[in-house]
């Protein structure tokens, strides 16, 4: 049976503070949370609103469907809730490439970066602490299964990149083309703020500066953020 | 003077069919308007809502900023509005890559992807009449001025690329990988709809099937369409 004080514990994880201060996050859909399970992350609470859902889901509680639609941050709940634990940061010095990001605003570009990572191969993805949360549901909703094999911590970046032996590349607009970079087996790549770019604290931190070749006529605009990040990783792969 | 027919020809402009039977489409903002303008695409009409503002644009009339707001789709009007001219479609053999979308739905999706064209340099997109229209005010605000560059058709994809005698390549999630091929100056790269990919009829029109290859443990899931267009016309560039 699940309890009013639970309830009232998933519907506080809808805000950030709470989150961080209970170390849980929330998922919606049988596919996502059966995706989180089988990558081992561990479960505080699964909830379900059909008896033939309960089976399927070990150790899973049956709740009312208004119940569950009181509890969801989606518009047509889809009856299956997942309370996850929140894992820690692990050792940046065992995988290979690092992506940092310093300030990315816009949860579905950090959806579509998560998702990249997963792609790529990307182990570890560490944010500036005024990053947009990856736990936001709208984050999650759109990387489903990726942020179970994708580790993401939230860190100042100028303490962690002070403390790795790694190289620090940073995407800039004026930077060296990536096409004649001898791109190293492991490092650090920095992605900077939609609108902004990379701040001047973490610049000092940037070891190289690189760039994405233009080939339209100049223009003052920008590539978006998530579609740079698509084209680095994949430079860094390829090579 | 502004007519009232012309604020209702503008107003009908939101919707598909009257952009089509005018031949007519809507941007916001002195930027955009101003890229527009630079890059020689034929106004119709130019509304300002400051006299400031009118020196500013040769042959934009004067508002009243609740007749803008009439006309405009956005929740907070930005004083200038203009009307152009839709481009007719030009040879593509004059071209050397062009970009081809089988049934793309996301406004986000068709805007990143016109600001890729952009970026590198690929002058032509042609999209299924399927797609979601370029002229869509959310497309438009998300392309800026790119939309001027790129030059965008709706046609019946199986009656181009049967005319083509460019090599087609197509992204699939079971082709080759994009990395062993030998990418020649000119082609056509077509890519699928977010949930079904390339469509069979368009499927059967594709020479040379091509994809990304993948680094992290394998899921099902496939990179965002945007995302997958961004890496692919790097490749082409690059080679």
């Amino acid at each position: 049976m699940v309890t009013k004080n639970q309830i009232k514990l998933v519907v506080s994880l809808k805000q950030k503070k709470y989150r961080s201060q209970h170390g849980l996050f929330v998922v919606e859909g049988e596919k996502v949370v059966k995706e989180l399970l089988h990558e081992g992350v561990q479960p505080y609470l699964i909830l379900v609103d059909d008896p033939a859902k309960v089976n399927r889901f070990e150790g899973s509680e049956l709740v009312d469907s208004k119940v569950l639609k009181q509890m969801s941050s989606l518009s047509q709940p889809n009856g299956v809730l997942g309370v996850f634990y929140i894992e820690k940061v692990s050792d940046s010095s065992k995988v290979d490439w690092v992506v940092v990001l310093d300030a990315v605003r816009d949860p579905g570009n950090l959806g579509t970066i998560i998702r990249l990572c997963d792609w790529f191969g990307i182990k570890q993805l560490i944010c500036s602490q005024d990053t947009v949360d990856c736990y936001n549901p709208k984050v999650l909703q759109a990387t489903m299964g990726s942020i179970a094999r994708v580790q993401i911590s939230y860190l100042d970046l100028v303490d962690y990149l002070k403390e790795t032996e790694k190289p620090v590349y940073g995407a800039f607009m004026d930077g060296e083309s990536v096409y004649s970079e001898e791109i190293p087996q492991s490092g650090i790549l920095v992605m900077g703020n939609e609108a902004n770019g990379v701040s001047d604290e973490v610049n000092q931190m940037v070891t190289k500066r690189i760039s994405i070749p233009q080939f339209g006529e100049t223009t003052t605009e920008s590539l978006n953020v998530a579609t740079a990040t698509a084209i680095l990783l994949n430079e860094i792969r390829r090579s």
